[in-house]
Formats: structure tokens, sequence, C-alpha cells
């Protein structure tokens, strides 16, 4: 069976036959619009994100079942930068008239998984023709109580800044797509960071856990990289901040591979962007508190610095004790400099 | 100012500079997500649609505002074919490289104006490059009272079958992008089927309307065209139905430019697709009162029809009486026959 003989409508039958799905979704696909009812009293969180073959994914490297895992993920993390928790996906595909359509089985089964995993319904979509590349465009829905979403702008001076896991592996990732040459890498390091690379891991639960300990004064999601990310943040709060560069949580595989490639793993962590880790800011008392909530659920959280009152100043502590400047650059998708 | 030169936080920074808003927006765009206030005790209805140049619009047809009005107005169509009230937006752009910057400015302001008239807030977005066309996907979230969304499943025979508005100038506005020799049609009847093609009025208080008389059995937008819709609303409500061919609402314009091109006016209407009126059951009973209730607001509802127990069997009856089976095709955006 080819796209082009099993039709628009025959191919929404198709991808909606298993769809994740949750006992509050009220009307599933196949009506003009899903229903759903949201919790009493929950306030609604609500994002959009695209994955754009060439842009975001090249299809001789990522499966269909990774395009279609890392689309929810990449939302599913903005949500948890948010403290809520994800309920609701809607998806709208742009498909080429040769993909495959076991590409897009896949694609789908990647999202129906991980979506699972979280506990998220997938409840509508809509399935559009392109002559431009495959694209996936998922807009997610989560909840959160009244009044305690985590934003990017309530950091204040003396805050300890906080981040999730480790960072570098999806940056180090790309680099292994580079001609290599000779370079005698193990392959297990070169399969960890394609993985972080294809298939980002969202902070969903330490997302949600941070949200409810009321602890949190600001939070993002790590996607533009540490220091652009950072920026924002600290842009938000009208504030500053020091990074303790002994203290910055490099992704072991990153090390290893960012040396083999000539970059410093330093870079790779600090600006390589697509870690999806969750960069956070408590008043200095509760750093305990917030590291042992995390430690339950298994996540360790690093204090990498903290806020200061230099607006705008990003700055990066060596381990002698000097501190230079950090220019708050990122990956920006139309730019060209 | 090019749009490379802006690069993608500056497209941002640009566009959210005046977007729609409504008080029920807790965080607008500018964090990972939106934080949005539900009303008490009411339901979401949710739906995303993307148009994409090549296959929605073209650029040598549609303006940078048409593209952004109908981007938004085919989802406001959904959710009103619920009986739900519209409230929030979310954005997605492709932009390929060398759109100027004052198409998009143009986009943003045709989907603003339309979201201020029904009181919608844009509240979040994505921009990414693209190598492809330009695309707008929008995801939109509305509001309805506890399990009064209208669905397409309700219908009953011996229903009436009503439509807001009248049908076909859409499809007669496609016709007029034909190679035209010389065929004398008044410039102001192109204008106005261009325009219903361009930037059709969604039925939105309409719906609204509809979904708070409690009479309606079951309900859709016409998007496909009108006997594709009706084939999809016999379909989930396990039903038939016959269609009065006198009855059938024909845009005055879409009967001249249908007669000039050579089309049946009648085709246009059943078969033309892009009407974004309403249709929907009542118990015979409730014609009366909601066509007033409808003539309130200044729309005509005509009685096209009845819902018939010949599952998914759609008939024409003809002015002398006989009846036609009518096939439930319509637009299909993937299928090559």
């Amino acid at each position: 069976m080819r796209l082009a003989e099993l039709g628009e409508f025959g191919l929404i039958r198709r991808l909606v036959e298993d769809l994740a799905t949750r006992p509050d979704v009220a009307v599933a696909p196949g009506d003009d619009a899903a229903v759903l009812t949201p919790g009493p009293g929950r306030q609604l969180v609500a994002t959009i994100d695209a994955q754009v073959e060439g842009r975001h994914f090249l299809r001789s490297v990522a499966s269909g079942y990774d395009i279609g895992y890392k689309s929810l993920a990449v939302n599913l993390s903005d949500i948890a930068a948010m403290g809520a928790a994800p309920a609701w996906a809607l998806v709208s595909l742009l498909v080429p008239s040769d993909t495959p359509l076991s590409l897009l089985d896949d694609l789908y089964r990647g999202m129906n998984d991980l979506a699972r995993e979280f506990d998220v319904a997938i409840v509508g979509g809509n399935v559009s023709g392109t002559d431009g590349p495959l694209t996936v465009d998922v807009a997610l829905l989560g909840q959160v109580a009244q009044a305690r979403a985590l934003l990017r702008g309530g950091a204040t001076p003396g805050d300890a800044l906080l981040v999730t896991g480790s960072l570098g592996a999806a940056a180090a990732g790309v680099l292994t797509l580079q001609e290599t040459g000779e370079r005698r890498i193990e392959e297990q390091l070169i399969q960890d960071v394609r993985r972080a690379m294809l298939r980002p891991r969202p902070m969903v639960r330490e997302g949600e856990r941070l949200g409810s300990l009321g602890m949190v004064t600001a939070m993002l999601d790590v996607s533009d990289g540490l220091v652009a990310d950072l920026g924002h943040l600290c842009e938000a709060s009208h504030v500053g901040a020091v990074i303790v560069e002994d203290a910055v949580p490099i992704h072991p595989a990153a090390r290893v591979i960012g040396q083999a490639y000539g970059r410093a793993p330093l870079d790779l962590a600090l600006s390589g962007g697509e870690d999806y880790q969750l960069l956070f800011t408590v008043g200095s008392e509760h750093i305990h508190s917030v590291q042992s909530a995390l430690a339950e659920i298994g996540t360790i959280a690093a204090e990498i610095g903290a806020i200061t009152s230099d607006t705008g100043q990003l700055v990066l502590q060596s381990p002698d004790g000097s501190r230079r400047p950090l220019p708050a650059h990122g990956w920006d998708h139309l730019r060209r400099e």
C-alpha cells in the first residue's frame, strides 16, 4: 500500500487506530475537534514546536521512530519547564508524497510510546501533503495548580542556579556525524550520544516534582544551550549569573567525543544545545531539599552557580577564581551572521 | 531589515509585539509555554490545521494578510462546528529564508485582526526555517459547557438537515484563477468569490449560538464540500440523508461564475468545498426555533433535506421528485486516483 493510494482520509484512519489516550478525553479524533475535561481549578499550559527535515533531523540519521519520539519530547520538555503535568497533544503532519507509509507508522509508534510513558493522550491532528520537507508540528497542553506555573522571570540575586542531569551529549552526537577519519571511539559511546541527540529524555517527572515543591523561583529547559538559556532566564528576571566552571556536569561520553573531535567538552556543555535538561533557581536555603526531592526520583541536580545583581551579565568562574564574560548566544534557526 | 539579519529571536520579538490577547491569559508568549485559565466547569475543545503554500494557497493570489486570516479562520470554523467558543491559539510558522519580512508582518496582522474580532488570544508559537513552502500551522483551543459539545454522531432518521449561509463561492473563486479568455464577468462578482476563497468567514457566533440552544443533534463545518461532509456526518451517525436539490442555497456569484466557466452551479455548491458554513441536524419540531435564533444574529439557515435510516446512502431529490445517489467524495490532499 502506497501513500497515494491510501489518501488523506485513509492515512488518518490508519494513524488514529491505536493512539495513546487518557480518561479525561471526552471526544477523541474523528470529529471537528477533540473535547477534553480539565481538572477542577487547574490552569492550562500550552506550547507548540515543529521538527523539520533538514533542519531538526535527517532521515539518513533519524528513524521514523526517532522523529516521532523527539517531536513529542521537545514539547514535553517545555511543559515540564513550567512545572506542569502534560496531558493532551495535537499533531500536524506535512508529508511529501514519496514518504514511505512504514516511516509514518514508525513515527506514530515513537510518539505513542513516549506519550503512554508520560500519560499523554494524542487527541487530534491534521495531515497535509507538501512539496517540502517532512514536518511534524506538535501542540501540547498540560495542567498545573492555579498560579503555580514556574516562569523564567522569578530569579533574584543570591539564588542558587541548578541543572538536572548532564550536558553536552546531544552536541557530541552531532559531532559524530562529521567525517571521522580514524578516531578510535568506543562504539557504545557513539551510540550513547546519538541516542541523546535522537531521543532526548524530557524531564517530565522532574518538572512536575519541582513545580509541586513551591521552592523554585525560575525555570526553563536547556534547548538552545546552557549559556543561551541562562541568558533568557536572566533577561526575564532582570538579573545576571555566574557559572562555576568546575561544577558544570559534562556528560562522560561528551568528554571523550569532544576531545576526539577537537572540541572542548566544556564548550559542548555550555553552548551545545538540545540537552533538554531543566535549568532552575532556588533560594540557597532550599538547595538541599530540592536535590533530595529529585534524588527520590533518581535524578541528580547539580548546583552550577548563582544569580547576581549584574543585570544581563553572564560570567564563567574558572578553577583559579578568575572570571570571564560569557556571550549569551545560542542556536538560531534563521540567523546568518 | 531582512529575515536573515533579524534571526529567529528577532523575528519572534517582532511578531509578538502586538498579539491579540484576553484577560484569561495568565502568561503570554515569552516563556516555555503559555498559561491559561479555563472557565470553571467548562470543557476544552482543541484542533489543529495547517495552511501550506502550493497546497492551500498561492502567494501569487493570496496576500500575507489573507494567509494569516485563513490560517486562523479554518480552525475557528472547526471550533464553531463543535458549538464551542474559541479562546486561545498557538501558531507554528515554517519560513523559507527568502520570505519578505513584510509578508510575515501582514500575515500576523491578518491573524490578529480575525483573532480580535472573535475574542481569541494568540498565546504562543514557534518559528522555524524550512527549505520547503511557507506553512502556517495553527492549534486552536475553545471552551464549551460540560457535555454540550455538538458532535457529528448524533443525527437520527427524521431529523431535518440545515446549512448556514450559501455554498459554492469559494469553489467559484478557484475557477476564476483559470485562464479566462473573454468571459465578461462583472469585476465585483470576481472580487466576491475570490474573497470567499481567500478570507472565509468562520461561523463563530452561529456555532456558539447553536451550541447554546440544546436542539442541534449533529453538526460539522463544510470544508471538504457539502456532500463529502454530509457523508462524514452520516457515517458518524450511522444514518443516510436526502438533499433536496431546489433547497440548496447556491451563492449568487457562484451561479454566474459557474455558468461562465461551464460548471453547473449546483455542482460547485455540492462538492466545491472550503465554504466553512455549518451543516447541522435538528428534530423537525425545532426547525423554526433554530432558524429564528440564527436570524437574530443576521444569519439565514436553509433546510436542505432530511436524515434517513438508509445508512450511508446519500441521495439528491430533483425538482420532479426523482432521486439519484450522490457519491460521498470530496477533496483529498494526498490521494491520486
